[in-house]
């Protein structure tokens, strides 16, 4: 579509990167990036940002080639955001809790030419360099010199010739096998960023907490949605709830976002008895179904929550439960909101699609696969048509989430496909069970999988950690459960641990507790 | 780029229709339209514009006709922007205050074949039928039936293919020459539409009063915004200043929007007396500068101001004035807000062009001339290259309007080109003469032209009326002048008038002034 930009005087390819452009005019002399005790103004950092895309074109980085990131929540990674696209070059923002293979294999399927690494981990330096004798490896911090350059780095800002270019490969926290690359547009992230900053009512009086990853589907876009709004980025280099507690009393924060297991950790620090956040805090949560009882918590301490919901593949939160004017004060509120709603004001209607190749019916019972298509869904998976085909089919992208329709048009998810419990021939969906023992006082997280059973063919066994100073027994929470839902659907067996097992991401590793599950339920139903 | 849509999960047409169709979903119970007495629920308002769209299949609409629509602010004129587009043919808005003639002439230069009539202007049909004779009138009114055929009409609601293509023509109150048919597109309108919204905060708890006219840009694209946010679109047949004031106070109004000419009037409705709005009321002002004296009354009032800045070739709004967070409790706010800023999220940077064809400096005071090019600029006169390639030069659409930037990057308007007085030499800038004249306390509203004089070249002439129950003299008016700006500024003759003479959508017919002003001055300067 590069055509368009000769042709007309009302065309210019869409794209996020601008809004950083954008910023550095209208909100010159605002905070824009607040890194520890560094603070950049919007100037500063549009500034920076070219001054890192000339590094890399320094360093020969050509158009369409791909550039990865390994760093925390800091102002590298931020301004890679702008600085990797302003170069021409595709974004490859590195999970950094993944090992040094995992790290390699991601490199080798990009074909990354170059690797930024945050000052943070040069430790980790010698050994991906040993790993990738032919990515060049650049190292620097944000407020020092990246490998001697950046302070004489020539100012580079290519414009964007086509709005359908790729901008951003976002590698899945997968659990087996090759890596997936999850393609995005600079079109679909524009798109994706402005959905957000609307939704989450983001303006340059806006502090945002970056507790959500910046590597995880670029923030769900929030590393541009916040710069278009001209807010601030409050950098947090890792999840320390006591300091996210600080920076909510002392550094304004009025949004943050985060995974259910990521708020249920701020939510259990210590601080968060000292009474409510000073201000009203706009927590986005998504990455996983909140629980009720998880969102009757935040809204307690004055968290005002948005409900978010997508994937990887749908460059983040592609569905908001939209909160309705007479849902106001009504007792159930909690559950209504753990609904995950409608497509964002950006996406196209998601569709749950039954067994059957049909839509179901709005009945809150019939169960189907949620599908989603249009400009917030990735293209496909970087050089894998196979596993792109597995998951796009006639036009649509199913995305392993299995959910009703209320008779409100509220879509709730039942489970992901793999999580669902057949036990006697019924469906028992792992979230329902889940969210029962969840509403126990006592129980801080909990995980029901199923366990392979000679006579059941399967049954749900729950995984359960307590609050802290807290304890429960296994036939308490059986109890608990049983009073809320039907007896067939109760845990099997409850296994207290001290904690579960998660993903980089922040999501329990139900694959690993399903190992785990068949061999406790081997030896318990012995 | 209809091939997308086949071919990639990941594109979709952007098109500001589809709004209607995610908020009868979302917000299928809330309030969308009141008319009166009738109020459309969400679902109403989608059944409806896709039965209109069915009448007009009905009657042989295709693809890429135009249809054009007189009415007022009410439902059906709101519908037809929703209903045209389902119909796959290009919307055409009139300016219902235009008189059989223009609005002949629209209809043969767009090459209309349909004519929607609000039966509010039923009496005006048997002329237009007579003037029109192979246009074909449907008459109808949002809650009888259209031409008898809207409760039995088919739904129709066809998808977009080209988000390029033309979605709706808009006339320009031009004052000579035949009309000029700016261009709109799906894709342009959806992210104007989208930059209003979240511009103005609107979300479904809104309730924009619709003081601006639809067929004016479109009503700003707010006839699309205010859908995507599932707001209530509170109609509003004619300007009556007590109704409006009514309104603020029994309807939850939360969002306004006109030109400063309706600001004035509501602000000199007797019931301005009675106290501030009881909420506040979200104004967004445009289609001239507002005055700092206005700025500073809306406030008083408890309006909140939002300044924007465009033309119909920019879809309304392409600019606007951004509050600093350091503006809180100036002094000088109201000179702050009365410049136009900067583009909005969605527009491209805006360009102040000096005679050299070189960007003025940020100092204030080089005066160029404010181009802008983007999504959100007119793809250009319909069937009309010449008049468009007077306008578009070199990749940018060129305004007409002049003015500076701040050195805080603010751009702040001059005057329009041809508005400009040169006098002696010196260039006049009417606005600044005519704000000096506003300041004065008695002064309701006031225009500065340029008269021809044998002496000076031009000179500047003021027209002024005097807010109700208060008077001044021409020399007080002068005098008030002199204290504020340079002395060959000030206005050579003051003319007291009762009433300016406006174009349809409020603005003053400065062309109509400078006839009377040349006149006034021949006699004058004898």
């Amino acid at each position: 579509m590069g055509e368009h930009r000769e042709q007309s005087v009302a065309y210019e390819p869409l794209t996020p990167t601008a809004f950083l452009q954008r910023s550095a005019r209208v909100w010159a002399h605002r905070p824009a990036v607040v890194d520890g005790d560094m603070v950049w103004t919007y100037a500063d950092f549009y500034d920076a940002a070219q001054r890192l895309a000339g590094v890399l074109i320094a360093h020969d980085v050509a158009p369409g080639d791909r550039v990865a990131v390994l760093g925390p929540n800091r102002a590298l990674l931020l301004s890679a955001h702008y600085a990797i696209p302003y170069a021409s070059a595709v974004l490859v923002a590195l999970n950094h809790r993944l090992n040094e293979d995992e790290i390699a294999a991601i490199l080798r399927h990009s074909g990354a030419t170059v690797l930024l690494v945050d000052s943070d981990f040069a430790d980790r330096v010698p050994m991906i360099a040993a790993n990738n004798p032919n990515v060049t490896l650049l190292l620097g911090g944000p407020t020092g010199t990246l490998d001697g350059l950046w302070q004489d780095a020539t100012w580079h800002c290519a414009p964007v010739e086509d709005e359908n270019a790729l901008l951003a490969l976002n590698y899945t926290s997968g659990t087996t096998g090759a890596p997936k690359g999850v393609m995005y547009t600079h079109r679909g992230a524009y798109l994706q960023s402005v959905a957000m900053a609307y939704h989450t009512g983001l303006d340059t009086r806006s502090v945002m907490l970056w507790t959500l990853p910046m590597f995880h589907c670029n923030g769900w876009c929030f590393t541009w949605a916040a710069t278009a709004a001209g807010a601030t980025h409050l950098c947090l280099a890792t999840i320390d709830t006591a300091e996210i507690w600080r920076q909510i009393r002392t550094a304004g924060v009025t949004h943050l976002n985060g995974a259910p297991t990521v708020l249920t950790m701020i939510l259990n620090d210590p601080d968060a008895a000292n009474g409510p956040a000073p201000q009203t805090v706009r927590v986005a949560s998504g990455g996983a179904p909140p629980s009720p009882t998880l969102l009757k918590e935040l809204t307690q301490r004055g968290f005002a929550i948005t409900h978010l919901y997508g994937l990887t593949e749908t460059y983040g939160p592609a569905a908001i439960c939209e909160w309705q004017p007479d849902w106001d004060g009504a007792d159930d509120i909690a559950v209504k909101v753990s609904r995950q709603g409608f497509g964002n004001v950006v996406s196209e209607n998601l569709r749950v699609i039954g067994a059957d190749g049909a839509d179901v019916p709005w009945d809150a019972t019939s169960i189907g696969e949620v599908a989603i298509r249009g400009n917030n869904v990735m293209t496909g998976y970087f050089n894998d048509p196979q596993r792109t085909a597995e998951v796009v089919r006639g036009g649509w992208f199913f995305s392993g989430d299995l959910g009703v329709i209320h008779p409100d048009g509220y879509i709730e998810l039942r489970d992901r496909a793999k999580d669902v419990i057949i036990s006697g021939g019924e469906n028992i969906t792992s979230v329902e069970v889940e969210q029962a023992i969840l509403s126990h006082p006592a129980v801080l997280e909990c995980a029901v999988v199923a366990a392979p059973d000679n006579y059941w063919g399967e049954v749900p066994i729950a995984y359960v950690t307590c609050r802290s100073g807290q304890t429960v027994t296994a036939d308490d929470v059986v109890a608990h459960v049983r009073v809320q839902i039907a007896r067939y659907k109760a845990p099997r067996a409850v296994v207290m641990r001290d904690e579960l097992p998660k993903t980089s991401t922040g999501k329990i590793q139900k694959h690993v507790l399903r190992v785990d599950a068949a061999a406790d339920w081997a030896v318990m139903s012995r």
